[in-house]
């Protein structure tokens, strides 16, 4: 059987397994493993504080094409995802590794502006880059691997939701995946929308601001929205063993989305991926106390109940279940 | 111009004066950094104890050939070669992250076989498998992080040689070069050596505590033979500015290689890659002592001298100087 009959998330289950039954160790270092596989990032403790490891790549025609992403986007946003996977966690980046593979025929110039994002992302939020390697390939495939810390020893994880919770988001989703959209096949009248429709797919921001100030307020459970709101919303409550309920009417559309998306914008809000903004679940006392903190918005979307089913329902304002047809991007599934 | 013209070392001096230049950063974690980028694991300090990071990839029909490469040799090989740079340091491994890039049509039970052989490696060495993450690609890459640490804040560098230091070798050389000849074209007679040959190929070991008991002896200057030795060699001499004189006749060979290679054993001992032992500097003296305490051979081989010129001379017996045709492998160069 080959990996696209089980599909990412299937052959991710198996992996886990696999690692959990068989990579036993007895090393006395073994109990400073806090969260190992199946977060967004790794977390051990080191003396006082808690480092977080991430490790994520960028595959040419795959996750970018050439022909309409920039270089110095690129290298921007393959810095950016990884550091929102830190983010994500509550953490602090630290340091970046890069694993860049290319064929021999790519322009140094290209690879100047390639670093020159990954640099530019890196700068923004503090990370020094320490290290990687350069291997050949025949796609260029960028691999970078962030090491984050939090010296408050608190970080955010997907499994500690509880029913009861409200689920909240920060700023909005489904900006990416219109922007792929518009850099595939169409272009917008108004060139300021089309800008922010396709920056949001080229060069994502991490917020890693806002997931420390998560972690200030006592929130317990986050996740980067990175393959979808319903998806990545599924990885919380099956992490968690709780089931959810979107209001479709609360997640927020921007302007942009509703202007040239009218008849598909809560589809691309509920299941487009790459957005990298937080989903988090806390006490709505608690989320309305962030709200004031965070400068990009913060709604509340839903809420967490009892699992073990983990499944999330859509609503509309008369509580009838929706259909949501996609629910997220698979490397695999036919 | 593209990169195969100024080939895999000419692009990592290039994008390390980019980093150098460009990435500054003004947390005050920043201080924490001890070694960035130019030696085979990051280094910084997290409270009493040294933290490293290094990440390295294979890349199919570049590092590895499934024609000749099992399933469970490759996820070996793949945990091995990023745990021998944490053993160049000096340091103990601890924890690993995985980046998968396959292709869909993959077989399930190949990549339980793939991860077989990351999890023997890893569980060989006390190493936790922390995460990863897994995409679609056009061919295999295996990207693997590994975090290492040090209780007591002593490493191994490339920049600590000084003139006078004796160069010397964990094991033998060349092997690994010579079993994939075989591999690859030939075979020999004797199921045994050949079964030495390629074993060194496909399934290296990391010098974990041989790397550890140098830093104990307080050698200051390591690299693991990735490159090959005599490129390897240069790698130390142009971190630390100094020169170096081999003695070819010194140079261990071992005797399946000897045996089935005898015009080119010198050659392959000098310049094959992937060997993985560790090339080392440090007074005769304390090699010596090391000799006793390190199960496999340790070999002195040459000398270092003084800079600046960077030049590595190979001699024979009487002194006289030895062209070596090819010094190690370079992913891009023509």
């Amino acid at each position: 059987m080959d990996v696209a009959r089980i599909g990412e998330f299937g052959l991710l289950e198996l992996i886990a397994g696999l690692i959990k039954t068989k990579n036993v160790i007895t090393s006395p270092f073994a109990q400073n493993l806090i969260a190992g596989i199946g977060d967004d990032a790794a977390v051990w403790k080191c003396s006082g504080a808690i480092q977080f490891t991430t490790t994520d790549c960028l595959t040419e025609n795959i996750h970018f094409n050439t022909r309409y992403t920039g270089w110095e986007d690129l290298g921007y946003k393959s810095m950016a995802i990884n550091l929102s996977d830190i983010a994500a966690m509550g953490g602090d980046p630290l340091y970046a590794l890069i694993s860049l593979s290319i064929p021999g025929s790519m322009e140094i110039e290209n690879i100047e502006s390639l670093y020159g994002g990954m640099i530019a992302s890196a700068n923004k939020y503090n990370v020094q880059i320490v290290g990687g390697n350069i291997s050949a390939s025949e796609a260029i495939i960028i691999n970078v691997t962030v090491q984050g810390h939090s010296e408050t020893r608190a970080f955010l994880s997907r499994s500690a939701a509880k029913p009861g919770d409200k689920i909240a988001i920060t700023g909005y989703t489904g900006l990416s995946a219109a922007g792929l959209k518009l850099l595939k096949n169409g272009t917008v009248s108004d060139p300021e929308t089309l800008k922010t429709l396709t920056n949001a797919h080229l060069k994502p921001e991490p917020r890693i601001a806002e997931g420390k100030t998560l972690v200030k307020f006592g929130v317990k459970t986050a996740i980067d929205i990175s393959d979808g709101l319903i998806s990545d919303l599924r990885h919380i409550c099956e992490a968690s063993g709780v089931s959810a309920i979107i209001s479709k009417d609360t997640v927020p559309i921007h302007p942009a989305l509703a202007k040239f998306f009218p008849t598909e914008c809560e589809q691309l809000a509920l299941s487009g991926g790459e957005d990298y903004e937080l989903l988090f679940t806390a006490d709505s006392s608690v989320i309305n106390k962030l709200k004031e903190e965070i400068e990009i918005p913060v709604t509340i979307i839903g809420e967490i109940k009892e699992g073990p089913s983990t499944k999330i329902t859509v609503v509309d304002k008369s509580g009838k279940e929706q259909a949501v047809s996609h629910t997220g991007w698979d490397h695999f599934k036919l």
